[in-house]
């Protein structure tokens, strides 16, 4: 519980609520995250991020069973997470299964605040057998004005494609919410962090913006899940990680108040040092 | 040193020499890179990476100072390194301060092979006080064909920039030498790598890319050096990884064997699952 005397008239309480979902039980779910939202705002949150998925489960076999697990951005968990959005007067960020418009299926992430619906973010970038079950996000990486700053999402892999960072950094985010179902890396050494944590670091360092990355935990059909949910703040490191069960962490960061520190850090400013008429970021040219 | 027998006819042997140049003098540090550069050859090496400004030091306090410490193409550190390169067979890269056409000055990094020099690159991200002593790079980011694959360059703080990385991979490097003067990050965590890793870890899994890079160690004018020296294969995780001092690390390393099972990699391929048509890659758009 952060003390609301010591912040700054900007500054926020963000939280990682990690949940471990029932594949394919959208009720079970839904009352596991609206569970774990209050759990949050007892912490003091007044930005709670959920894992990816969160309100289906992940490891579906095919778009049937991905189907049966979707909803559209009116379903029962987004309504859900919106009315203790507005009952407690904070903001929402989690993964569902989209049943989108012509039968087309997202991996996508919601942000919901005290008002309702605030953005839409599809999965650009589907890993391994998510191919299987889902369709490519189509919406690029929205930025949206909060009372708190310009908040934008990407979803679990998509940190492993520093595009993706990089985009939401161009279009003026302050902070990035990650709903994720971070998996182990087979060959991490012992003495290097989770790959997800660099890739949090790197994105965040780079791009010198705060990431609150929310990772599920568990087992479900084989697949485990790292939990590790992290907080990075505009110098890439740590405010707080999680361990790998049922867990919430917590930080106070000032997206909107530390503007102008980012933009001049006088140690790295790598977003601002960008020298973009050196870069071919098309498509590959040789291999 | 590696057992030739254990090594497919694509393999090389890439190591990084980690030197601790004296500001402004060419001819003990060419001396010193020679050194380094036989002192790798014994252990195999057929690639050689020194670092950043080995030819004359970094830490310059202005125009003036960097160009007396700097040189042609066609300078006498060059010239040394070439005689080297032709006399054991090898390839060598590493920085230099380069003198060039109309008063410019650059933070360059050669390629050079058994026949000369291949390959010029120019920092485009000068970090601090750089801005100081040299102009911005402008010849992009170079990838030269070599008997061991697609070989690009990129200098320190270029690699805290994720475009530097992905304009290489782009052009269709295999491998990436990264002449370095690694300096201490302030807000480190204890359980944390040094960010160079990160970025280098970042850096070689997100593109799919072998990474060396070769740091100094060292004190000059008050800057520390951290050495650390990684060569990372083409996941992101580290061959191998030098101390704080005068070393040699060594690692083998196939880029042009592993072409194929990069492309295909089963687990994370974040450079072949880019969509292009999703970022924005332009300048900052709103602060």
């Amino acid at each position: 519980m952060v003390d609301p005397g010591e912040r700054s008239s900007t500054s926020i309480v963000v939280a990682c609520a990690q949940t471990d979902p029932i594949l394919g039980d959208i009720e079970a779910n839904t009352d596991m995250t609206v569970e774990a939202i209050r759990g949050a705002v007892a912490l003091g949150a007044d930005v709670i991020v959920l894992p990816e998925c969160a309100s289906g489960g992940w490891a579906f076999a095919d778009r049937a069973e991905s189907a049966a697990a979707a909803q559209p951005l009116t379903g029962s968990t987004i309504r859900a997470w919106e009315q203790v959005a507005m009952e407690h007067n904070v903001w929402v960020s989690g993964g569902f299964g989209e049943k989108a418009d012509g039968g087309a299926l997202y991996n996508s992430a919601v942000l919901v605040g005290p008002n309702g619906v605030e953005s839409l973010y599809r999965k650009v970038h589907l890993w391994n057998s998510e191919n299987l079950a889902f369709d490519p996000g189509n919406l690029g990486y929205p930025v949206t004005e909060t009372p708190f700053g310009r908040v934008g999402m990407l979803i679990c892999y998509d940190a492993w494609v520093p595009e993706s960072f990089r985009s939401l950094a161009v279009a003026g985010a302050d902070l990035v919410l990650a709903p994720s179902d971070w998996v182990p890396n087979p060959h991490q050494p012992a003495d290097m962090p989770p790959l997800a944590h660099l890739m949090v670091t790197a994105g965040a360092h780079s791009n010198q913006m705060y990431v609150a990355a929310a990772s599920r935990y568990g087992i479900e059909r084989g697949q485990q899940f790292i939990g590790s949910s992290m907080i990075a703040d505009h110098t890439g490191w740590p405010l707080a990680r999680a361990g790998g069960g049922e867990e919430i962490i917590v930080a106070q960061i000032d997206p909107i108040g530390s503007r102008s520190a980012r933009r001049n850090d006088p140690f790295n400013r790598p977003l601002w040092d960008r020298r973009v008429s050196q870069y071919e970021m098309g498509e590959v040219r040789a291999h």
